[in-house]
C-alpha cells in the first residue's frame, strides 16, 4: 500500500488525459469523477479505470474531443447526445442543463444516448444536491448480471441513484447498483487476488462462486433476485430504451469490446423542492427524520445508524486530509501508464 | 377455498363501502383496486383488506366523503391533498392529474399527501402505460422495517413502481416494495396460519423468526440490506418530506392507530415518451428487449424468462375467467361484512 494526496492524484490522471489529446475542461472532469470515488471508498470506480479508458481512447472507442450535443430541448425534457465522450464529461454536461432547467422551470428530465462508464452517479448526485435540488440519477451499463432465471449475463448491474438537500453537513446520498454487491467489488477482490462470499456471483457455467476472477467471467447476482432483476430491467429501459442508447446486450463491454462504442445510456431528473415545499421547512424535515433514525434502537455491534451517504463522506473527509490508499500493484500500474506518457508520479 | 366471480365480487365490496356511506364514484374505485390485486395474485393487497377500510371509515379515519384538491399546481409539478380520502380514490385522482399534466406539457411530478393505503402502485401505473405514458410511482407507508443496523420498524416497505408500454399484450409494470418480501404475504401467511421462511423477518426483539404471528408483531427486513433500507428512505423522502405527508414514525398505522390518519404520501411521475422517441419505435424495441430477454439460457427449472409484470397479467387473465379463489376465513369474514350491512354475498 502508498498513500497519495487527493489532489496531487487527480492531477496526476488529469495529466494521463491531457498527454491522451483530451482537452482541459474533459481531463479535469475525468480525473476529478475518478479520484472522487477513491476518496468515497468506491475504489471499483476510481483511479483503478484509468487504464483502461486510456486505451478506450487509444483504440478509437472513447472521443475526447467530441462535443456533447444537447439533441432535444423542450425545456422540462430534453436529450443529450454524448458523441460518444467520456462518460464523467458527458454526466456533467448533463448535469448542468439538466439543473439550469430544473431550477427555470420546476423540473426536468435529460435523456442521454452515445455515453461511456460514467463514474460514481453520486457525482453528479451530490452537486445537484449542493445546488439545493432533489436528483434522481440512473444509468445502464454492459451485461454483467443473469435476469432473475437465467444463467449468463444479460443486464448491467445499472446503478439507481437518489440525493436530497438537508439541513446537515452530510446530504442524503443512495447511490446504489442492483446486483447485490457492486461488481467493482470483485474487480477489487480479483486485484487484490481475495475470494468474495458465496451468493455474490456465478460462474460462467452458472455455479455459485468465491473465486474473484471466475466470477468476473460468470456474473454478479441481482439483489432481492426477481426484485432486482426487474429493477435494472426498468433503468435499463429509462436509460436505454427511452434515449436511443444502447440496452441489454446493446451496451457494450469496454473490457472486451474494441469494435464498437458502449452508448452507455443515462437518465437524470432534477426537481426544484420549492415547487412542493419550502426548501428550509424540507431541510429541517430531512434533519428531523436524520435524528429519528439516529435515537432509534440498535443492534448489537452497530455503533451508530446511518443514513445513505454516510459512510462515503466520512471517508471522503479523512482521505482529503490523509491522503488514499493505493494498492502495490494498482501504483506500479498508474506509474508505468505516466511513464509511457512522460507524466511524473506524484512525489 | 371458494371461487367468486371478479365482476361480483368487485359489486360486493363497491356496496359494502356504498353502504358506509362512501359516494359511488369513491366506492367503485376502492372496490376496483382491491379485486384488481386479488386478480394480479397479490392478495395482501386485495379484498382482505375490506374490513380495515370500513372500520377505518367507522372510527372516522378515513373520510369518503372528503375531496381530494390541487392544491398546488404548475404545470409540470403539483400537490395534491387527499383530505385524508381512501388512498386507492386519492390515486385514481392524482392520476388523472398527472397524466393529463404529462401529455400536456411533457412531464409531470404529482406529490400527494393526507392520503392512506392506497392498494398496489401497479393498478395506477397500468393506467398510465394503457394511455402511452412512463410512469413512477412510490408511496410510504407505516413502519413495518427496521433501518440497517436497528432492531424495530423505523420504515415502511414503502413500494416503487415503474411501467411502459410495448408493442405486446402484457406492459412491462414493476411493482416493488422495498423489503425483501411483501409483508402482505406475511399478513396472508397468517390468516392461513402458515409459517414463514426464516430471513423475511424479525420478531419484536429483533430475532430471526419463522412465526408469520410474531414477524407481524415484529418487523420484515429490507431487500438488500443497506440498500433496500436507502431505497426505502429515498421513497419516503420523495412520499412524505416532498410533499407535507408524514414520514418514518409519522405514517400512522392503519391497524393500530385509532387516534390519527394515516398521512400516507405518494410519489407520481408521468413521462410524455414522444418528448425522447417516437412511441411507436419506443415499443418496438421493448418488443425486442422482451424478445432477448425470452431467447436467453435459462437455469434449471425455469421454463420461460419473465418480465416484470408477466406473472401478475396471466393471474389476472385467468382469475378474470375463472374467478378468484378466496379462503374460507376471508369469505366468512366478508360474508360477516355484508350481513352486517344488509350486503348480499355473490351466489
Amino acid at each position: 500500500m502508498s498513500t497519495v494526496d487527493a489532489e496531487a492524484l487527480t492531477a496526476f490522471c488529469r495529466d494521463l488525459f491531457l498527454a491522451a489529446d483530451a482537452p482541459a475542461e474533459v481531463a479535469a472532469v475525468v480525473a476529478e469523477s475518478l479520484v472522487y470515488a477513491d476518496l468515497r471508498g468506491i475504489e471499483s470506480h476510481g483511479v483503478v479505470r484509468c487504464e483502461i479508458y486510456l486505451e478506450r481512447i487509444a483504440k478509437g472507442m472513447v472521443e475526447p474531443r467530441a462535443p456533447v450535443v444537447l439533441t432535444k430541448d423542450e425545456g422540462v425534457t430534453g436529450l443529450v447526445d454524448g458523441g460518444n465522450q467520456f462518460g464523467a464529461y458527458v454526466g456533467v454536461k448533463a448535469l448542468q442543463a439538466v439543473t439550469e432547467r430544473a431550477k427555470r422551470h420546476g423540473i426536468c428530465a435529460l435523456g442521454v444516448c452515445h455515453s461511456n462508464h460514467f463514474g460514481t452517479a453520486a457525482y453528479y448526485v451530490e452537486r445537484a444536491v449542493r445546488d439545493g435540488l432533489a436528483m434522481m440519477v440512473m444509468s445502464n451499463a454492459s451485461q454483467t448480471m443473469p435476469a432473475a432465471g437465467g444463467v449468463r449475463p444479460f443486464l448491467g448491474t445499472n446503478p439507481l441513484a437518489f440525493g436530497f438537500p438537508g439541513d446537515r453537513e452530510v446530504p442524503f446520498i443512495l447511490d446504489m447498483a442492483t446486483s447485490l454487491v457492486a461488481r467493482g467489488k470483485i474487480i477489487m477482490a480479483a486485484k487484490r487476488g481475495e475470494d468474495i462470499p458465496l451468493g455474490w456471483a456465478v460462474d460462467k457455467e452458472g455455479r455459485p462462486t468465491t473465486d474473484a476472477q471466475a466470477a468476473l467471467d460468470g456474473a454478479v447476482l441481482p439483489m432481492g433476485g426477481a426484485k432486482g432483476s426487474g429493477l435494472s430491467m426498468a433503468i435499463d429501459i429509462m436509460s436505454g430504451v427511452l434515449t436511443g442508447a444502447g440496452f441489454g446486450p446493446g451496451v457494450r463491454n469496454m473490457y472486451l469490446d474494441w469494435q464498437n462504442p458502449q452508448n452507455v445510456g443515462h437518465f437524470f431528473l432534477a426537481i426544484d423542492i420549492a415547487r412542493f415545499v419550502e426548501l428550509d421547512l424540507f431541510k429541517r424535515r430531512i434533519g428531523s427524520f436524520i435524528d429519528q433514525l439516529k435515537a432509534e434502537p440498535r443492534a448489537p455491534g452497530v455503533e451508530e445508524l446511518l443514513y445513505a451517504g454516510e459512510v462515503e463522506h466520512r471517508l471522503q473527509t479523512k482521505r482529503q486530509r490523509e491522503g488514499i490508499q493505493l494498492a502495490d500493484k494498482l501504483t506500479a500500474d498508474l506509474k508505468r501508464l505516466g511513464e509511457e506518457r512522460g507524466v511524473a508520479w506524484p512525489a
